[in-house]
C-alpha cells in the first residue's frame, strides 16, 4: 500500500502518537535521513518520528502494522551498510531522542539504558567509577547503542574485549507486531531460547530495541600504545604475527598504508605520520603496571626483528590520544582524494592478511580506482576503501564491481562479508556466498516469527528473491 | 506413534544405517540411559543409536521423521538439568564416537571438531602450543563439546573468560528434517541472523551437531591460586566484594560452605580443608609474572581486612591442583552424606549472595532438609545441593518444594533459574517464572522454524501447555 494515497489520515494519527516536533513532514525536513553512512544509496523516506518513550514506540509500531507501512529503525544514522536506508516509503522510527541513562550499577557493573545513548557518553558516565562499555566504533562520538545492538559492532578494541554481543545483558523490545517483551537476563545467564543474542546483530529486522542492559569492562590499570613504521604493508602484516606468536594478547592492532596515511597528513590534522612510509601499525597494549614495560619492550625488539623503521612508543595520554585521533580521522580524510569514498569492510582469516592485500591492490589497479587500506589487523578484519566520484557514473559501476571481487575474494579464501558493519541493504544479495538457499530460507522462516507482515526494515539483510547481484533501483 | 508396534520394522531400517555394536536393544543395554546426571528423572530409550559419522546422523534423524519417533541427542550424559532424559521412549542419539579432532589451526586460534570430543582433551591437545579451550565444567574430564555447546555451558573460569557461546565460531548441523546445515563463520564474524549463537545452549532441541568450530585462548602467563579461610560464610562473600571492588579480575572465585568442606574432607580425597571452617573462599588470578605477585599480595591484605582466618597461597601447580581437586570433588563428595543429591543452579547478581545465602539456609532449615552450598561466587551462580535419599518419598517432595521455592526467590531478587546447567526437562515449567506467555509462544515459534514436528528433544526448555507445576511421570 503506498502511504500516500492514505497519507493525510496515517499522518493524523502519527500527530496524535507525537509532540509536534517530532514529526518531521516536509521534503527538506526529511532529506537528511535519505541514507546512512553509506551515502551511495539513497530513498526518500515518507515521514520521520523521533519518539520520546517506549509507549510511543509502541503506538507507531502498531500504528504501521495496521496501515502496512514499513518502518526503518535508525539511531544516529552512522552505519556504514544502508541498514538505516529508506526504501519503499518506509516511516523512519528514530530513537535518538530516547536518550536516557535510567540506571547504572557499579557493583554488578553494568547500566540499563534507552537506545538513543551516544557510546562515548556511556563510558564517560562511569570513566569515575573505573568502568567503561567496550565495543568501541571509530564513530563512537556520534553513534548510539541501540544502533551498536543491531548492528553488533565491533571497533579496534574487539579484538581484545570482543564485539557488542559479549556486552549485551538483556534487551526490552517492540516487536513488529506492537508489543514490548524483554530477553536476556541482567544476570547475564540467558534461559531458554537466546533470543537477545539473536536480536543483537539482527540489523533493526526483528523489532525496534527501547531499552537495553549492557554490561560494563573494569578499566585496565595502565595503557601503552606504539606506533611502529614499516617500508612495506606486508611486512606490517608479518609483524602483527610475530606479537600474537610471542603470547601477547594486544588490545589493539591498527595498520593504516601509505595511501591513508597522506591523506589524514594533508587533512586537517596532521599527526606527523610519515608519508613516504609504507604502512603504519598502532598496537596499543593495557593491563597491570608492571607487566606493561616488559611488553612494550618485548614488542620494541620483535619490531626491530620484522625490520620496521622505527618504533615510538606514547610518552603520556596526550601523545597516545593523537596516535588514535589520526587512526579514527582516517575516513573522514578520505574527503582529500576524492569527495566519496566507498568504506567496504570484509574478514579473512589473519594468516591469510598479505595475499589477500596483495590481491585488493591488484582488484584496485584493474579497476583503475584508486584503493586504500585501514584495517583491524588483529582480527583480519579489512576496510578496502576506495575513493571515487560518483557523479562518474562509469566509475561508480567500476567501485562495485571492484568491491564484489574483493568480497568474493575474501569468502573464497575462508573469510566472511562482513566484520562490523553489517549486511544492511549494501550486501543482501552477497549473503548469497555464505548460505545455501536452505539456510536463507531458514533464516528468512525465522525473521518471520518476529515480522511476518514484512513491515519491520523490510529490505534488509536477506537477499530478495532474485539470486544474482543486480545493480540497485536507489543507486545515485 | 508408539515405536512398539512397528518396532520391529524401524529397529531394522536404523540396523541399516549403523554398525551393529552402534545400535543398543536390550534392556540391560539401555539402562545406563535411562538418566543423565539428574538422577532423580528417568525414562526408557527406545534405543540408543551410536553414530559414526554426520552421513549416519542424517540418516537416523531422517528415519525419525518418517516414523514420526523422537529422538535426543546426548554427549556423555553428564547434564545436570535432565537435558538427555529419553521422554516417550525416544531414540537417543548418542554422539560420543563422533570425537576426532579435525584440524587445529594455531596461528588462527581455532580448532575444528566433532561434537563427542571430551573437554579437557582439546585442551590437552593443544597445551603445547600455550593454547587451551577456556570453558572448563567441572566435569570435563568427561563431558563432550557438543553438550558444551548445547548447554552453553561454563565453569568456574567463566568469570574471566565466558561462557561457551563465546568460544563457538561456527556449526555443522543436522536439522529435524534432516537436512545439513552450517552457520556461524569460522572467521568469528557472523553475517546475517546468529543462528549458531541461537543453537548454542539450545540444549538439543534445534537440531544434532556434528560438527563445531571452537575458539582458543592463549594459556595466561602465569597463575596463582589462593585458599581463603573464613569463619562466616557471608564473611566470604563480602570478601569478594572487596576483591572486585578493588579492581583486580580474577580468573576464578569459588566459595564452599561447612557443610561441603566436611564432605570433601571425609570422602576418598582428604585435601586438608578445614572442616571448622564457615567456608573457604577459592582465588585465582592469571597474567603476566610480575603483576601477579602484586596482585597476590593486594588480596592477602584485602583477605585479612575482611576478617579471614588464614590465607594461603599454593606454592606450586601440585598445591594449585590440590585446591582444584577438592574443589572438583564437591558434588561427588556429597555421596557422603547421603545417597542422592539435587544439585540447584541459580544466579543471583552477586550483590545479593549474603541475603540469598541466608534465604536458602532457612528454606534448607524449614523443610528438614541437608542443605550445602558450592557456588562461582564472581558471577552469583549458586549450587545449593540438597542431600537426600529418594526412596524417601515425602523427602524427595520437600526437595522439590524447597527446590522450587529458592528458584522463585532467586528470581524475585533479580536473578534467573539457570547459570549454566540448562533448563532441560528439570525446569521447563519454572520457565514461566522469566517469561510472560507471549514471550514462550515465540520462543515456540522459533523453535518450530527448525522443528515443526517435534520431533527433536521434544519436552525439553519450553514449558509444557499446562501452566502449572506439577509432579513429573517420570519421576520415581
Amino acid at each position: 500500500m503506498h502511504v500516500s494515497r492514505h497519507k493525510f489520515a496515517f499522518v493524523e494519527a502519527l500527530r496524535q502518537i507525537v509532540a509536534r516536533d517530532c514529526l518531521l513532514l516536509e521534503p527538506e525536513q526529511l532529506l537528511p535521513y535519505e541514507c546512512d553512512a553509506l551515502a551511495v544509496h539513497a530513498g526518500m523516506p515518507s515521514a520521520v518520528v523521533l519518539p520520546e518513550n517506549c509507549e510511543q514506540v509502541v503506538s507507531i509500531v502498531k500504528l504501521c502494522g495496521a496501515w502496512g507501512v514499513p518502518f526503518v529503525p535508525r539511531g544516529a544514522g552512522t552505519g556504514l551498510s544502508g541498514g538505516a536506508l529508506p526504501a519503499d516509503g518506509a516511516v523512519i522510527l528514530e530513537c535518538s531522542r530516547m536518550n536516557r541513562i535510567l540506571d547504572v550499577n557499579v557493583e554488578d557493573r553494568y547500566a540499563v539504558i534507552e537506545p538513543g545513548v551516544i557510546n562515548a557518553d556511556l563510558s564517560k558516565a562511569v570513566a569515575s567509577h573505573g568502568l567503561f562499555f567496550a565495543p568501541d566504533p571509530s564513530s563512537q562520538l556520534a553513534c548510539s547503542i541501540g544502533g551498536n545492538i543491531a548492528e553488533n559492532s565491533g571497533g579496534p578494541h574487539t579484538f581484545k574485549y570482543g564485539a557488542t554481543t559479549e556486552h549485551v545483558l538483556a534487551l526490552e523490545v517492540v516487536l513488529p507486531d506492537g508489543t514490548l517483551r524483554r530477553f536476556g537476563s541482567p544476570s547475564g545467564f540467558a534461559s531458554g531460547f537466546d533470543l537477545a543474542g539473536l536480536l543483537t546483530g539482527s540489523e533493526g529486522t526483528l523489532g525496534v530495541i527501547t531499552q537495553a542492559v549492557v554490561r560494563f569492562t573494569e578499566r585496565p590499570e595502565q595503557v601503552e600504545t606504539l606506533l611502529v613504521v614499516f617500508e612495506e604493508l606486508v611486512t606490517a602484516c608479518d609483524a602483527v604475527t610475530r606479537i600474537l606468536r610471542s603470547g601477547i594478547v594486544p588490545s589493539a592492532l591498527e595498520i593504516m598504508d601509505q595511501r591513508t596515511i597522506c591523506a589524514i597528513e594533508a587533512s586537517v590534522y596532521s599527526g606527523g605520520l610519515p608519508t613516504d612510509a609504507g604502512a603504519v601499525l598502532l598496537v596499543e597494549l593495557d593491563g597491570p603496571a608492571p607487566s606493561l614495560a616488559r611488553h612494550v619492550q618485548r614488542i620494541q625488539v620483535l619490531m626491530q626483528a620484522s625490520g620496521a623503521r622505527n618504533v615510538s612508543v606514547a610518552r603520556d595520554a596526550q601523545e597516545r590520544l593523537g596516535f588514535w585521533r589520526a587512526r579514527k580521522s582516517a575516513f573522514g580524510a578520505m574527503g582529500r582524494i576524492a569527495p566519496d569514498v566507498y568504506v567496504h569492510d570484509a574478514v579473512v582469516p589473519r594468516t591469510k592478511l598479505p595475499e589477500v592485500l596483495k590481491k585488493v591492490c591488484e582488484i584496485g589497479d584493474r579497476y583503475r580506482l584508486t584503493l586504500s587500506n585501514v584495517f583491524h589487523a588483529g582480527d583480519g578484519n579489512l576496510h578496502p576503501n576506495i575513493s571515487f566520484d560518483r557523479r562518474n557514473a562509469d566509475e561508480l559501476q567500476r567501485v562495485l564491481a571492484a568491491g564484489e571481487e574483493i568480497l568474493r575474494y575474501c569468502v573464497a579464501v575462508g573469510g566472511s562479508i562482513s566484520g562490523e558493519h553489517g549486511i544492511g541493504h549494501e550486501k543482501r544479495e552477497f549473503l548469497r556466498l555464505l548460505f545455501s538457499d536452505r539456510d536463507l530460507a531458514t533464516m528468512e522462516a525465522v525473521r518471520a516469527v518476529f515480522d511476518p507482515a514484512k513491515l519491520c526494515n523490510p529490505s534488509k539483510v536477506l537477499p530478495s528473491t532474485r539470486s544474482c547481484v543486480e545493480s540497485n533501483p536507489h543507486l545515485r
